[in-house]
C-alpha cells in the first residue's frame, strides 16, 4: 500500500472522532443531544439553501469547506458552549493548538488549505465566515424552538442573552435577524425562552 | 416572519431527520452504529482529500454537494444494505418517491437543482458521481478494517462479495482499488473476512 493511501485512510479514522464530539443541543427531532459531525453537515445543507437567497456575490465553494471544517478541531478541543465564559478563555489556544496537530501533516500538505479556511473562519471578518457564522448560530435557536427551549432552559439563558450572542446574524442576516427576533418572541410567549 | 424563512426553517427540520436513519456499519472508532447524516460529512470530507490526489478534472463543487445530498432520500425511504439484495428490488422506486417529496417544493425551487445533483449521483455515469460511489463504497470497507470486520462477520459477507460489490471503486480509483485489494487480503489473514 502507498504511504498516501494509509496516510489518508488514518486521517478519515482521526477526523471521524468529530462524530464522537457531543454538543449541547438536541437533534431537531429531539431524541438525543446532537454531534459536531453531523452539525456540520447540516450547516453545510444550511449554508446551501440560503446561499439561494442571497443578494452578495459569495464564494459557495469555500463557504460549504468552511462548514464541514469549522469544527473539526473540537477532535482535540472539545466543544465550548456558546453561553459558557469560562470556557471561553482557553478556547482559543486549545483551538489553535488542535488545528496544528489535525491539518500540518507532513504526509498530507493539502490540508494546509483546511488550516487557512478554518483560520478564515475564526477570524470572522470575511464575507464568508461572516455569513457562516450567522447560520452556526441560526441552527442552536432552531433546535431550542423545536425542542422546547431544551438547552436554554437547561442552562438557564434569557432572551437577552441569547440575543447577545448571536448578533452576527444581524451582520450578514439582516432580514433573517429580523424574524430571528420574533421566533424568540413567540419562544417567550409559549414558555421555551424567559424574558 | 416571511414565508421564505419559514419555509427554511421547515426544510432544515425535514433534512436533519437524516440524523435518524441508521446504517449498518459502526463509526470508526466503533462505540455505535453510524448515521447517514455523519456518515455524509465524512463522505465530504474524504472527497476533498482524495480530490487533491487526483489527476482528473473534477468539479469539486458538484461532488462536494452530492456528499452532502447522496443519502437524503433515506429519510423517507430507509438504508438500504449494499448486500441486501431483497431490499434493492425497490430501492429505486422507493427512493425516487422520496426524492420528489423532498427535493421538489414549491416555496423552494432551488431543491430542483439538488433533485438532479442526487440522480447524477444515481446515474453513477459523470466522472463526479463514479468518483464519489467509489469513495462512498471505500468507508464502509474502513469502518470494517478498523471494526474487526463488524458488518462483513454479522451479514455473513465474504471477500468474493465485497470485491463484486465495490468494483466500482476501480473505475474511478484504479490505485485506490490495488491498495484497498490488499487490505482486503490483510484482513482475511486477520481473521475479520472469510475468504
Amino acid at each position: 500500500m502507498t504511504l498516501t493511501h494509509q496516510a489518508l485512510f488514518e486521517t478519515l479514522r482521526e477526523f471521524d472522532l468529530l462524530k464522537t464530539v457531543i454538543r449541547k443541543t438536541p437533534i431537531f427531532e429531539g431524541s438525543r443531544l446532537e454531534n459536531s459531525a453531523e452539525h456540520s453537515w447540516h450547516l453545510a445543507l444550511a449554508a446551501m439553501l440560503f446561499l439561494g437567497k442571497s443578494d452578495e456575490k459569495l464564494d459557495e465553494l469555500k463557504i460549504i469547506k468552511m462548514a464541514l471544517i469549522h469544527d473539526i478541531v473540537e477532535i482535540y478541543a472539545g466543544d465550548t458552549f456558546v453561553y459558557d465564559i469560562q470556557g471561553q478563555k482557553d478556547q482559543e489556544e486549545r483551538e489553535k493548538k488542535a488545528a496544528a496537530k489535525l491539518f500540518l501533516k507532513e504526509e498530507i500538505p493539502e490540508l494546509k488549505n483546511w488550516l487557512e479556511i478554518w483560520e478564515e473562519f475564526e477570524a470572522a471578518e470575511s464575507p464568508e465566515a461572516v455569513f457562516l457564522k450567522g447560520l452556526d448560530r441560526l441552527l442552536p435557536i432552531l433546535s431550542n424552538t423545536f425542542n422546547d427551549g431544551f438547552s436554554w432552559k437547561k442552562y438557564g439563558i434569557e432572551k437577552d442573552r441569547v440575543l447577545k450572542r448571536n448578533a452576527i446574524i444581524e451582520k450578514s442576516h439582516p432580514e433573517l435577524w429580523q424574524d430571528v427576533q420574533k421566533l424568540l418572541d413567540k419562544n417567550v410567549r409559549e414558555g421555551k425562552l424567559t424574558e
